[in-house]
């Protein structure tokens, strides 16, 4: 079924003025990556209303063969939202119902096309607090954020999306709306199917709503800028404040190269000679805030070229969130990989990129959420030079090769999608990758949800 | 293969010394529910002294289609670690190594067989916290708390033991020792099988190493009981504390049922009249904690018959960690079923828990981990009247159809084991349900990992 037949019958399910024609430049044909080979072209772009309505487009594709792309706020960098093979787009965004609301107990019930900085904004407003804090979150929704498990800076302390759902709504194949788990966050009754779905990037099935464990509202949160010579130094830092029985909720860097370009829009003055910088955010009342920030002041002073301390935390946050667009504008743009290192191999993955990058000729920087090791692994590139990306390309192999041998991971928090896919083979073990697969063919036979996302092996590809 | 000839081949994997028959009297026939339906018969128990070795067992046994049952501790209550259909007891006991100890980066890598106390005992030394504590924490292993995802008062704050996990070793079948999962918090390459083998209960494979997150050393705790006339007020009481902000480490309750068997271990004075007590633990910094205690009982302190503060927390939980001894022995035996409520819904949950008991003519009380809605309830039994046992498993299916009304799970810390098998049926619809078998034949197609246990459906029973 295409074209004008399959518009017809996706308008019976959900009105015709929910189905949109994806013409060559639809914004449901990208994310946010702005890659070239990140260009998708759906057949059919379909906005249910509700979870049954969900539940009724799934159902019809699934009879008839119609691959489908589940899709929230189109903030990926790794193309799982993206109709790479045509099919339905299936976008969550008319689910914007906050189902449930309950201050007292903590918890809050959105549909997955609530923007996360409505989630946030909610548990605001109620005394609370939602921990994760992915980029773009006032166009990225919780149900995407859930689907790729998605992380940012405060995930050091208060865990990845995941962590803050104990129960989902979903549309699962051939088109059955389930519940999984409710609100205790004791349940050993069957196994964590809850958890399979959780970062699955639309391929297991489709989030329609979430469960959300809140926490109180922090009383206070300090913020600091460390800026070091070396990178030596800064990693070297990471590793002290944990050492020290620090839990800072954040602790972000930037090195040098990055640095060179950032510097520019830094709320304060860049020391001369810096080479590394880390933001890092502490926590909890008044009292021990200060005297956590005071306790990092200590520890780092000696080896800092400076620490800024923000009266309020957030400008250094606005900073760190232009990093992006900055360093994207530097050469027009960027090629980003997100990877993970063991926190003590940090320094030893960061210099060997470096390294990496300059055999291949390549402008490149790294920042990222360094005390989970999280990396941003980043080149500088002109867009239309071709020989260029190619070495860039080039250079993420290397890059994933080098997490393999250092026990990292190839996808921290940006999801597999259909970029890195195949790359879990460098990663597993033969068994769990099968079972990646028979995982996927359980519950997804015809091979219809998300077709070519997150794939553990690609066939016929050299391993 | 049995008898001789299976001892033979296992005493060529691990050595003769470490193949034990399994005579009528053998602990490694039960666990520690002293269920008389909980009574197996082993074809042999074999406790291999290495990783390598568990995965020469496995190989061996699938490639010659014999059952295995793994077992930790034996401290289970609902038969997940029983040969309930003889087999090969495989016993990780003897995998006591702690392999790695990073006091610096928070982290620590016990094998299966180190036990729980031991886990907690070495982070406490190294300035470190480990936050779950299941009881019998000295008899229980780590490597059983992950495959029963087992919980704990704390649990409340801290989570279940699953949340401290970053990765594991385990044995696949037909027989693979892999990784799954590393330090890295963050990392979604492939689904989350890690998570799928949390809580499996030796259903999915055999766990022989786990790398567990640790945190930092909590500077003060103070544990309260407050005692109320009325569960209402006991229930009302814990709600409040919750809608106050208050992130209290630990809620545990018993209503007065149970508190007049335990009134004589209170290490205090148990107030006249008192028919509900919570036991609150908080924590934090010192002034911290005393600041929360201090609210705790400002908000409690209206409606309290009284509030008692411990100097010494654990004190107050060691109390608490007697209930279990002293229930079992008002009559001789006791059937407790582990069961959680939404935390909204307790209060009703306790009371019509008790309703049923009565209209059963038997001897009730219930107590548990109240913040997280986690109810063990509990008939007091003759062990040997037939009838009133009889009573008691209706009572369970009473229970069960209850707990599935109210929205919670019908296993909350205990694990399905061979108990509560077909339960699932209850709590989950039907394509998850279908997932949970799909998801067991794909890790273990030969059905021998664990056999008759966590089963979503019984094949032929009732539904």
């Amino acid at each position: 079924v295409t074209g004008a037949a399959l518009h017809a019958e996706l308008a019976q399910l959900v009105g015709a003025e929910h189905v949109l024609a994806a013409d060559a430049g639809s914004p449901y044909n990208s994310d946010a990556s702005n890659r070239r080979e990140l260009r998708g072209r759906a057949d059919a772009v379909v906005l249910p209303g509700s979870a049954r309505e969900v539940e009724a487009v799934v159902r019809w594709c699934y009879a008839h063969d119609v691959a489908m792309v589940p899709r929230g706020g189109g903030t990926g960098l790794t193309g799982g939202a993206v109709p790479t093979d045509g099919g339905v787009v299936l976008s969550l965004e008319r689910l914007r119902a906050v189902r449930e609301l309950e201050a007292g107990l903590w918890r809050m019930l959105p549909e997955a096309g609530v923007s996360t900085r409505d989630v946030q904004r909610l548990a605001r407003e109620n005394g609370l607090f939602f921990g994760p804090d992915p980029g773009a979150s006032e166009q990225s929704q919780i149900g995407g954020n859930v689907a790729t498990n998605a992380g940012g800076p405060h995930a050091l302390k208060y865990g990845v999306t995941g962590a803050w759902v104990t129960g989902l709504e979903a549309v699962l194949a051939p088109g059955e709306l389930v519940q999984i788990g409710g609100w205790a966050s004791k349940d050993v009754a069957g196994y964590d199917v809850k958890d399979l779905l959780i970062g699955s990037e639309g391929t297991l099935g489709v989030i329609t709503a979430v469960r959300l464990r809140l926490l109180p509202a922090r009383e206070a949160q300090i913020a600091q800028v460390a800026f070091f010579a070396t990178r030596a130094q800064g990693c070297a830092a990471m590793l002290a404040v944990t050492a020290a029985g620090i839990e800072a909720a954040a602790i972000d860097f930037a090195d040098g190269a990055a640095l060179a370009h950032v510097a520019g829009g830094y709320p304060g003055e860049v020391p001369a000679g810096a080479g590394f910088a880390l933001l890092i955010e502490v926590d909890g009342t008044h009292e021990q805030a200060r005297a956590h920030a005071d306790e990092v002041e200590d520890l780092l002073g000696r080896d800092a070229l400076a620490i800024d301390r923000a009266p309020d935390a957030s400008v250094l946050w606005r900073w760190r969130e232009g990093f992006n667009g900055v360093l994207s504008g530097v050469r027009g743009a960027k090629v980003s990989e997100d990877v993970s290192f063991p926190v003590e191999r940090l320094q030893e993955g960061l210099e060997r990129f470096e390294q990496l990058a300059a055999a291949q000729g390549l402008s490149s920087c790294t920042f990222g959420h360094g005390g989970d090791g999280n990396v941003h692994a980043t080149v500088l590139v002109d867009p239309v030079d071709e020989a260029e990306l190619q070495r860039a390309r080039e250079l993420g192999a290397e890059l994933f090769a080098l997490v393999g041998e250092l026990g990292g991971s190839i996808a921290a928090e940006h999801g597999v999608g259909w970029l890195k896919r195949g790359l879990l083979e460098s990663q597993w073990d033969e068994r769990t990758l099968a079972l990646h697969e028979q995982i996927k063919r359980a519950f997804d036979p015809k091979g219809l949800m998300n077709p070519g996302k997150k794939l553990a092996r690609v066939p016929g590809a050299a391993s």
